[in-house]
């Protein structure tokens, strides 16, 4: 169909001005009187609508007036400017013709609807103005962090969903399989037997591409890696999800220096992109969902982040522990609350905390010369705390295997993954950035439900 | 580090030329004599190397000499041209850091590996030259489909892997579960009880997003999905992978010819793209992997696809039907014996099929005016067959309710996308395009274990 979207109309006026063109798109609103009415139509190509008017020298002049909000519609017309009114320009209709009516039951009314009420209904919430937001700004983010490491060169990895590996922390994991569990294949000893599953063993659905992306690092030098993963953590907040998208580069001959510098520079890149591309949906966050989102974005663009150790931050907090729930001292994990106070008011812009002690890192950091600590690395932000936690890796194969044996893991679980220890190892660092958590901090929405299209969380499941 | 690439130097070699860099990459060979030595140095930035010359001023010339295969190194020194030699220019090294041995039981050593070898080390295998090639095209074209979209207003939309639906063809598809098997939770009458399971159901893992991606559609008009998408059929072929990435388009306005046309443009885009920014890896492929393959890409570029509607392309082979194994008559479905020979021997270049009867197509197809055909298509590529399937999809809420109950689909179980055809319905259609079928086709890569970095097939799900 030889249609023109409000997008063309919104993004090159003059080349469309009085002339006539052909729009598709759903109605918001009608309003009539004797001889002529207006329409706003949305198109789903842009944030912004667009007035339609008709009059009765229409056919169809009755059908149209009592459209109900919803409705498809195919309008041919002349667009015109329109320099006394609100909107810059609005379509003389020559021709409507309905593409699809809209049912009397429809569930968007023009009013205001919650987010509760919407996520009831999945399918349909994209078409109101928050959803219309959040999932453009949402694909925005998405092609911002592609762009950002292809242009780097950094080679884009799919690293596997389904794992045979339980070393990721298998209380939190999905399992995967084919074996019909009514009636369940038995070895000798009564055990359930994996060795009829699918795959031959007992599989799952991963945490992270890490471990598995570390190998192609050390192949391509810089790999990102853009995919699900899934936590079977039972947590029914506004913040964990079952199923959620991670970005994790990995970079050889990197150590932690070059770690942040890519978080900072990505973090930049991704908040200016939006910013530029999704001008009325920013406004519209700013103005609706979290006023002060734009200038808090703008300050993360325009701040150097700061830098201070692990060590550091917990003698800065100790001198304020009466502000806190959870009381700080060396050793202690650090909490939103304490997160945002060193971001918020201690740094006023985004914060890297570095080499935290081993013992509440992973087992894959890098030991640190004091033999206490690991050069980890977290990206704070004002207003939500952690937003990117990394590491530079343990290259030592050594030193590797002595801390998964002081852990209690089994060298020869991770042989591939030692193996990039013992052929070739470099110094090398990635990080993690949960998509979502990104796309909250990009708009101000503050619950996870509303930034995944079909969220999966703890007895939920829908569409 | 402040590192330069291989990459940096072959696309920009004047800025480097007769200066000092430093170079970070592991050793595919070393050769020396008494007083001097040659290393082939990859850095996985780029597909061609780096050859360094050393010499005994080192003091650690021995050392060097030494390196297996495999060894990461830093190494500063002057490029220089070298106009005589096979290779355009080289590095004098003054200095040779070893950032990492490689032990002598390295598995990858000089000469050729077998591919079935390979496969048994996929940690490894991304550094060896057709791995180097495969996954740099893979994610080439990864990115060249998100650009083509986002390019055209498309909004990428995350469908969900996990999924409460069964209407997908439960048979085929992988268990999602937190349930304890061994002891699994009965209700009352001895069945399995799913709403002790985490979604408070039986989920599974999705094998397509198309029905959630229409939703989107009906907001944002455009949208495409570019997902992981999982299959448990016992298929252990070249071609069948268990988990598998697809991208699947949908646009709201747009009938079988946008589609179509939307499919051709992709396809154009994306093998142009490659072709630019992969023309090693390109001619690699090309010399080593697959004679013709340059030619065929180079022909799908330059060739309007060719139209024949399925009743149009079953006269045409029912009248060579002794060449084929399986004889066709109308009403059957189209083996790739069939589509390679219509699109390598009838029409020489990519032809869309369309309008296949709705028995052998899916239920949401649009029902043709025949009442007997619907309006798909598939694309037929030379060298593969099909490599698309779309369809103009069935936007009359009465036609598809009808259609369902033919199947015995439960029209209650699909009440959110007819909800699509009750609430402003509009004629639209998309595709879905196997991503690894893709890079198959881009690469002339013949194994579905080859383009995929960690492969699960039947029985295999390593690392």
């Amino acid at each position: 169909m030889d249609l023109i979207t409000v997008k063309d109309i919104y993004k090159d006026r003059d080349k469309y001005m009085d002339r006539e063109v052909t729009l598709g798109g759903w109605v918001r609103s009608v309003r009539d009187s004797k001889t002529f009415g207006f329409i706003v139509l949305h198109d789903g190509s842009f944030f912004e609508t667009m007035q339609i008017v008709y009059s009765d020298s229409m056919d169809n002049f009755t059908q149209i007036s009592k459209l109900n909000v919803g409705a498809a519609i195919l309008v041919t017309g002349t667009l015109v400017a329109t320099p006394q009114a609100k909107q810059p320009f609005e379509i003389q209709a020559r021709e409507i013709l309905v593409e699809g009516e809209s049912a009397p039951d429809y569930p968007l009314q023009k009013k205001r609807h919650s987010l509760e009420y919407l996520r009831t209904i999945s399918h349909l919430r994209p078409r109101t103005n928050t959803f219309q937001a959040v999932f453009r700004v949402r694909s925005l983010i998405a092609y911002a962090i592609h762009k950002f490491f292809q242009e780097r060169g950094f080679v884009y990895v799919h690293t596997p969903l389904i794992t045979g590996s339980d070393c990721e922390g298998a209380g939190e994991m999905f399992r995967v399989t084919t074996l019909d569990l009514e009636n369940l294949p038995r070895t000798e000893d009564g055990k359930v037997d994996y060795t009829r599953d699918f795959f031959n063993k007992e599989t799952s659905l991963t945490v992270s591409g890490q471990l598995n992306g570390e190998t192609y690092a050390q192949a391509f030098r810089s790999i990102y890696t853009f995919g699900p993963t899934f936590r079977a953590e039972n947590s029914n907040t506004t913040r964990h999800a079952a199923e959620f998208w991670m970005i994790e580069p990995e970079m050889a001959f990197a150590d932690l220096e070059d770690n942040m510098a890519l978080a900072e520079a990505m973090l930049k890149y991704v908040i200016r992109y939006v910013m530029e591309e999704a001008p009325e949906e920013m406004k519209f966050f700013n103005s609706f969902v979290d006023k002060g989102l734009l200038e808090r974005l703008q300050g993360v663009v325009n701040a150097d982040f700061a830098h201070v150790t692990y060590t550091e931050a917990i003698e800065i907090l100790e001198k304020v522990n009466d502000k806190f729930e959870y009381k700080v001292s060396w050793g202690c994990d650090l909490q939103t609350e304490h997160e945002r106070y060193l971001t918020e008011q201690v740094y006023k812009r985004p914060v890297f905390v570095t080499d935290y002690p081993k013992e509440i890192k992973a087992f894959y950091m890098k030991l640190n010369e004091d033999g206490r600590t690991v050069a980890a690395m977290d990206c704070l932000v004002p207003g939500i705390g952690e937003i990117i936690g990394g590491s530079q890796r343990e290259d030592s194969y050594d030193r590797l295997t002595a801390r998964m044996e002081e852990l209690g893991l089994k060298p020869e679980d991770y042989e591939f993954y030692l193996d990039l220890r013992k052929y070739g190892s470099t110094r090398h660092s990635g990080f993690g950035l949960g998509f979502e958590r990104c796309v909250m901090y990009l708009t101000g929405m503050g619950n996870i439900r509303d930034v995944i299209p079909f969220p999966r969380t703890v007895n939920n499941c829908e569409l």
